[in-house]
């Protein structure tokens, strides 16, 4: 039986699945519309989870000196997190595209937060972030042009980044 | 031995620490000013988890559609789970502090995100959500009246929400 070889695809990104949906937004660009959702459950003191499809709740609670019981990462948190997440998405399949070897890629981000507001004390009426940042390190044998090039596409088109730059119309209402 | 009659706190929330935070403040504004962080570390393909503090790490990945293995909610999935737990933080919190009891909430949260930015087709030039909806179902004995200004004020003053709603300022460097 002759053997078959297979090459693994470059960071492990699966190039053609990302560019068939491409070509299928070309096509028809009414298949770009995507709407996603999560259903959050409170379940006592500051301990809620947010189900998002059939997957392991995100658990979420507050720290000790905030009123919880320190079980889990905080909302404010987990917004950081599903930032870094979004970033390494986006570096992984630009990348790719770019036929650009990722040894090692870490991302870490911080933002500053007055509490006030939240509180019901005097503030500046800001609750969330007043500013968020991002350090990436990223291991790679490719040239400082590329690698400048793929963090500026990164950078410019990562859907949290720009969730959390641009204001977001959000309607809260009571069901 | 004489019992001692306990009292469980309203919606299992610690008030108290709350109100000593909040009075810790009002002597100290500086004590307000705090800083959150996350560290990514990409592990493959569309692959990757953020690590808060020390609690399991947030994993992350995308729908196969769009080139992910689906092993987890994906970075706009997360971000909308953290809404919710930010709301439901902000109920829990101003819903006891009113006096209200919560017997059941469930917070729904959806947005919506074209796809042509980050695919890096014609698009808007947003990559972002172009609109979130949460929909809240509060079980309570509480009149309208309250349920609506304790809805008003959580809605209000929610980090997370503050954070969507207006546009932040990003920073992202390559380290």
């Amino acid at each position: 039986m002759a053997s078959t070889p297979t090459t693994a695809p470059l960071n492990g990104v699966k190039l053609e699945t990302v560019g068939e949906l491409a070509s299928a937004i070309r096509d028809d660009g009414d298949k770009a519309d995507t709407t996603w959702s999560a259903s959050v459950t409170w379940d006592e003191g500051f301990r809620s989870q947010a189900q998002i499809r059939e997957f392991a709740p995100l658990t979420s609670d507050e720290p000790e000196g905030l009123g919880g019981d320190d079980t889990a990462p905080n909302p404010v948190e987990q917004l950081l997190g599903a930032f870094g997440n979004c970033l390494a998405v986006g570096y992984a399949a630009n990348a790719s595209a770019a036929g650009i070897e990722i040894r090692d890629l870490k991302i870490d981000v911080e933002g500053d937060l007055n509490l006030q507001t939240f509180l019901g004390l005097d503030g500046s009426g800001n609750a969330g972030y007043e500013g968020i940042r991002v350090k990436v390190h990223l291991d790679t044998d490719a040239s400082d042009d590329a690698v400048a090039k793929l963090h500026e596409t990164v950078a410019g088109t990562s859907p949290v980044g720009h969730t959390l730059s641009r204001p977001v119309p959000v309607e809260v209402e009571l069901a």
